[in-house]
């Protein structure tokens, strides 16, 4: 990583060679820690940069998670899209079904999914929160036909009120279902505690199966 | 705020009442900012104090804003309660309504929601959320019953499952609807990003009532 050729980029191809290692820094080192505890130092020292030199790559660590949740849309919704329309026998449990499926297999997604109102999107560009809203939209503009597609009954505002649920849901649940150690170690042992524990799939299938039954009612 | 009595705090009582300062200002800077743009030094000026004087009482900003998130259930829970309890044709939607006009009412408690499981508390003693957990429990055994008693075919999981999601996105939807100036601006200059803009109250009613008439379907 110290090599004169990654030191100073001044082809595009190497300028886009090294905006990709500091986004796989940063994902390797969220998954590791979760989002919260990743640094632009952290983040920095792993690509081996000055941050002033990565600077010029990404304004804030916000922007650098905040691409990193842009690829995140752009890996599940297409992939919850094909799980919706691979359903046989669609109905609301089978849907909620895909929905928490393929939400409780990206930890890291569900995770950036809950930093982006709160963190993300107020410490970057309004370009940048344009061009991640965008994507967003495409998201939506794959999800939300597979779903009416599976249930006809569905409206399209039955449609982004599903994505919405599920992906604020997947959020706040991922972060309550990966609390620090100490945390985890009180509520196994505190039996009046057992409210506080969460499992992210099997919780999120159970609401939005009801809310689709409902929306379908 | 710089009477002798209050600077330097010896019994008891004076304790309680320094205490209550500190959370008095908290609660007003988290209302006129938001939480995130509120620091521990803020605090300690508003009040003024010194910081390391401060944390003899509040160890961390977090602990401070947890005690505020469970001042607000204490509001809240009963609140509702009482609504649930004084609706005349209690029906999905009905109950639905009063969790989403109850919580669109208390901003800062939703902005201090979506904050809970993400930052406050990974930065607090494991009793302090120990404290809190409890007190959320306090508020689910005062909203659950009074829910199950208006729509008699839920479940004591279907209530822990509302509560549950009523809360996560009365938090992430709060968020999303309370962006910076910059991002408010770009929703209202660009109608692609239309599906972005979040109003609080019509979409939780919407979502939490569809979810109810799944769960009694």
């Amino acid at each position: 990583m110290t090599t004169p050729d990654f030191q100073r980029a001044r082809s595009p191809e190497a300028k886009l060679l090294r905006e990709a290692a500091i986004l796989d820094a940063a994902r390797r080192l969220g998954a590791e820690r979760g989002i919260r505890e990743v640094t632009l130092t952290d983040i920095a020292s792993a690509v081996d940069m000055h941050k002033s030199a990565m600077l010029r790559y990404f304004e804030t660590r916000e922007e650098i998670f905040l691409r990193l949740t842009a690829e995140g849309w752009q890996d599940w919704a297409p992939a919850l899209a094909a799980r919706v329309r691979a359903v046989t026998r669609p109905d609301a449990d089978a849907v909620a079904a895909a929905f928490a499926s393929t939400l409780a297999a990206r930890g890291m997604f569900c995770d950036l999914l809950a930093q982006t109102p709160l963190n993300l999107e107020r410490n970057v560009s309004v370009e940048k929160v344009r061009e991640f809203k965008l994507t967003t939209r495409d998201g939506l503009g794959q999800i939300v036909p597979a779903v009416r597609a599976a249930l006809p009954g569905l409206t399209e505002q039955d449609g982004v009120d599903l994505v919405a649920a599920a992906t604020s849901m997947a959020g706040t649940f991922h972060q309550i279902a990966t609390p620090g150690p100490e945390v985890a170690a009180l509520y196994r042992s505190d039996p009046r505690l057992s409210h506080a524990l969460v499992e992210v799939e099997p919780r999120l299938a159970r609401i939005l199966g009801a809310m689709l039954r409902g929306m379908l009612a």
